[in-house]
């Protein structure tokens, strides 16, 4: 299917042209202003004209050929309506139906998709809203929009037409591309994405969803954009169940666990933004700004004590880093600032400098010479009655003159919100020096930038071991704690040896191998609870004393349990105590298995403090993983504690992604709890492990 | 000193009036605006008219008795001038003077309070930019302001004159006063405060401060404040080292330890804030709302699932609750919703009844009708052109008829900041209801707000157990692990029976009352390493194996340590294991003991798990302490672990309390680790304890 017949379309039909209030004419209306307006057609059974413009009988009668048509008809029709076009020779359709898998009809929606595939063309929706292509000034779109196309870099992807709406209003962005996807009944938000990643008009795309269909094409383009450094930003409704609820009521997509899509988006260096304001602003700075920083270090320059000092606070405790300035930088400025004002980052400039646009730009350039400074950050709240007249337009003049510099990316720090001047936006943005919102969110925007800019796809597995195979009907078998471990064992995960032995000479055999203490105990499917009938026997320091146990147990059980069927005696070696943890594994049933690391005991079922990430992982995604608990410290050493061997967790970390990428399409899940960690050069421990699958 | 001559003044005279550009200039042009302008007369020795206004020599040659002077003068000239203007009867000033305390001087500074407080005089400053009382129409400030007085609800104080005229710039917001404290020389942050508590016209009290100077005076406004309910918004800078720098070279005030701050404000009800935007925007919620909600839970109704999921993910995670709707408002929702959408909370309308005020109001009604909702949030982003033409207009419509009925509170939720219609807005807020920022900001306002709600004054202590003397030179001690016990056991701390005992007849004595297993350990200041020299004996189960226990002790000890000064053999009973917490107090420079509690070893250590409380406290607020730590769980029982004797708890803490307070004057730090807390029923044993004394 070709994406550019729906979204580049030379010819357009309005099936069902309307001058009715709604969805018809507000896209009959859009269109009439479009630049390619003489090839734009309307279609009505029984109408010869809309609008005063002259209507068709059908697609057949109009005298062009048609790329892609938008479909104003009833859920009923639209097959019908949708063959027709197919006959003319059009290739792509925009369908605004709905009562489809978002009111539960789920059967009309997959015979549609079917058809859609059949005649080989692009549908956008069903249940959407249209889209706008600034590009070429097409506004294929059911909501009334303004009539200017303000062509951009920014492209919009939204299940909701609302949110597309929305983002239009915010008058100072511009856009290449807003597309409401409505339910992706054929084409998918993994498929626009990735006609945006390929698009050269497009810098920066922002993603409102609910969840996706097809996680094998989702991983493919996040991919793509991670390599090419095309940042995507995401909302994603649904991180609470009150959230998820709605995401699933409202379209028929499966929402996913949300903490599993967190994990996709970190290993992809997505950016997961949290509100509607998020995604515009995030889109929007990413869109002003001419160059990512080349490192991580923020520096803020203000005009009063107060507003540094909440730059200070607010920036520091997002985890952003005020690198203190070189002392060539810090000579600079004492040259540059009046007597009173201590160079420093953050920086109090006081007032003075405001008047003054030459000196205020010499400021700036001096801290952007600074090697440890990424970015710079001016302190300043652009009111909408600035203006040239205004004391403090020297200032822009600083930002400006800094800024075409083009050595490191400034941007404005404001306040406190509230309408900005046009004029003064229009000159700072034009010279790449975005207008920030006011800290709280500003300051999470400048976050997401750094986590940005710290990421590196060389460092990733950028793949997903999704399922190639959805079964409707599963069976879940557990494994016992002794078939679990072997099946890791087999798969190359170090276990420690033991064995079922069921003979004397089994035993002897076995006890050649073993390390004491030692542990025997009953292995039996009818018995839970080993101890009570004597089939436990702990602390054995040799051979015969292994010997001795078996028979011991062997009798007891016997005696006691006559009709159990006996397996053996399991044998193992007693590990020594070491750090606690948890290493598990849930295969989510769109991103496939989902490595979980967490300290154990009541860090993780008190705390919750376990870090999730998809498989497959190398051993850096693994140290992340590690690095990102809140009770790292207890591994790396604290208050005189010996380090714990780091490396060889994430080596057998990377060993159970291993396992469950082999096993993706039957592994559930698995829990090995616990493993114990020794002090660095020891390695490390299974002590225990179950495995269920599900087939 | 009458803050009434300063505040409100009949008659005012500008020392050192001019039109040279700068705060003098601004005062006086900001005064000829004002209401009173008859009353305000400029003074400068030299001049005979400034702006056309006549000017005279000096205040006693003004016809009018003066109230309130402005200080357009030279640091130098200060108490020259403040001792002119206190001969002719003026009794307050407001000094713009700096390079006081700020820059070093300290000195001046002193002298100057002293000299205020001599003349009886009311004076703001130094190093501030003057105020505005709006309800007298009173513009004594050094920036230049609008003309007009937007009189209304919300006062403003702030150490910074910048943040005072960034308020202003906010043009939907109406004040009381702004007051620009600078330095607090004479009248104090504490001062103001005080004064607009009791001012009826302000509704709500928005602070800017960096540290405060009298914590006595502090803590009874707050007190004053948290019985009448009167909202106090504070925004304090210094969370990170990075902003308290900031702070203590911005002003002359002791910082205090950030986290005590936050401490103190829990315990007064106060709302700290983050930012400035938050500052500006939860009083002008607070200011435009007519009533706080009866109850915290939240309601919202939105015009698409992706804002309501929006709305459901960003309340939820910060803690708000959306109760679910009573089976009667889920009727009403029904008859009055079309048939596709789902009566839930929070509510995805559809985007239908946008254009039925009525409709709209009655959605509103019935889900204010259901008792467990508080408070109705109307998802709805008022954009620049929306006005009576705009298919939105009904819902605001519909807003204003049911927040006319008054039976609970209603607000706007935007999903983006934008420039918004302010036809639109003085509707909505003229009727109250509110429009608050996009949801990041303005979700968390609400739950500032439902903080606020669920705050009662009636279960805290309002007072803190401030220190009398500040001495300079101090002298600090440390007391044994056995001297500290009997200091916390006579101050009625329960303490488990332990004696140092010298002989053996003092250890038959004591020996009666422990209870066993117990330990003996040699008690010397010479001795550390104790088990070294053969000065521990763990385990002692009778009498009789103590008083072996004391003789083979006594013996080794002399044997090995001939030299060592010997206080005897301490005897403790050996403590059961228990859930190990720490009880701590610091004692704060500014706000007295701070009593701290959390779980112990790696939870305090590696997940800094604990919560920090003013004394004094009750057990009420004891119990909030412990409620509040993350690992609350390990006390409260979780996965089948019994329930800690959580009461037991709370009772030592009110403990702690009642000794830090009695012994404030003297107490620098305790450190009680562990404290063994033990299952619901069987109490709580300190086991160590450690007193740090300064004085």
């Amino acid at each position: 299917m070709d994406l550019n017949k729906l979204l580049r379309p030379k010819s357009i039909a309005v099936v069902g042209a309307t001058d009715k209030p709604g969805f018809g004419l507000s896209t009959c209306t859009n269109l009439l202003k479009s630049g390619m307006r003489e090839h734009v057609y309307f279609v009505h059974p029984k109408r010869t004209e809309v609008l005063g413009k002259e209507c068709y009988r059908c697609i057949a009668d109009i005298p062009e050929r048609i790329d892609m048509c938008v479909l104003i008809v009833n859920k009923k029709v639209v097959p019908q309506a949708l063959a027709e076009a197919a006959e003319c020779g059009c290739k792509a359709a925009v369908v605004y139906a709905s009562g489809y898998g978002e009111t539960g009809d789920k059967e009309s929606e997959s015979e549609l998709r079917l058809l859609c595939q059949k005649l080989d063309m692009a549908v956008m929706g069903v249940n959407c809203a249209g889209f706008i292509n600034n590009l070429d000034d097409i506004f294929a779109f059911g909501m009334l929009v303004p009539g200017e196309a303000r062509k951009g870099n920014v492209a919009v992807i939204s299940q909701s037409g609302k949110i597309c709406l929305n983002m239009m209003q915010v008058t100072y962005m511009n856009f290449s591309y807003l597309i409401s996807s409505g339910n992706s009944t054929c084409i998918r938000i993994e498929d626009y994405l990735e006609y945006l990643i390929q698009d050269r008009e497009t810098k920066v795309i922002g993603l409102y969803m609910e969840g996706i269909k097809d996680p094998v094409k989702f991983k493919e383009v996040l991919k793509q954009a991670a390599l090419v450094r095309k940042p995507v930003v995401i909302l994603k409704v649904g991180k609470t169940s009150k959230g998820s609820a709605l995401a699933a009521s409202h379209t028929g997509s499966l929402a996913g666990s949300d903490k599993a899509f967190d994990a996709v988006a970190k290993k992809f260096g997505v950016i997961r933004v949290d509100d509607i304001e998020e995604l515009v602003q995030m889109c929007h700075m990413l869109s002003v700004l001419p160059m990512i920083p080349e490192n991580t270090g923020l520096s803020a320059m203000c005009l009063s004590g107060g507003e540094t000092g909440v730059c200070a606070d607010t920036g520091t405790l997002l985890g952003l880093q005020y690198p203190d300035l070189a002392p060539e930088t810090m000579d600079k400025l004492k040259a540059l600032l009046p007597d009173y004002a201590t160079p420093a980052n953050p920086l109090d400039m006081s007032a003075t400098l405001a008047h003054d646009g030459e000196k205020y730009a010499a400021v700036i350039q001096a801290i952007m010479e600074d090697p440890s400074i990424g970015m710079v950050l001016c302190g300043q709240t652009i009111l909408p009655k600035h203006g040239p007249k205004d004391v403090i337009w020297p200032m822009s003049d600083g930002m400006v003159i800094a800024a075409g510099r083009k050595k490191k990316p400034v941007a404005v720090m404001s306040f406190f919100n509230s309408s900005r001047d046009e004029s003064v936006r229009e000159k700072l943005e034009g010279a790449g020096v975005p207008i920030l919102p006011a800290t709280g969110c500003g300051f999470k925007l400048l976050k997401y930038l750094m986590d940005f800019v710290k990421y590196d796809p060389k460092e990733h597995i950028l793949d997903l071991a999704v399922m190639e195979v959805q079964k409707k009907e599963k069976v879940r078998t557990a494994l016992s704690e002794h078939e679990s471990k072997r099946e890791l064992a087999a798969a190359g995960v170090p276990v420690p040896p033991e064995a079922i032995v069921s003979s004397p000479e089994e035993l002897k055999e076995f006890a050649k191998t073993m390390t004491f203490p030692a542990v025997a105990k009953i292995a039996s499917p009818d018995i839970l609870h080993k101890s009570d009938v004597g089939g436990v026997k702990l602390n054995l320091m040799d051979a015969g004393q292994v010997e001795t146990a078996y028979r011991e147990i062997m009798e007891s059980v016997k005696g006691k349990c006559p009709d159990a069927k006996i397996d053996g005696v399991l044998l193992q070696s007693m590990l020594p105590q070491g750090v606690e943890m948890i290493i598990g594994v849930n295969a989510d049933p769109q991103f496939g298995p989902m490595i979980l690391c967490g300290l154990g005991g009541v860090f993780v079922e008190v705390f919750k403090d376990v870090s999730l990430y998809p498989a497959p992982l190398n051993k850096q995604e693994a140290r992340e993983m590690i690095g990102s608990l809140k009770g790292c410290k207890l591994l790396t050493g604290y208050r005189g504690s010996k380090p714990c061997d780091v490396d060889a967790l994430a080596e057998f970390i990377v060993k159970i992604s291993e396992y469950a990428v082999a096993h993706k399409e039957t592994l559930k899940e698995l829990d090995i709890n616990p493993l114990f960690v020794y002090p660095q050069g020891e390695g490390a421990a299974l002590a225990d492990a179950l495995i269920i699958k599900e087939q």
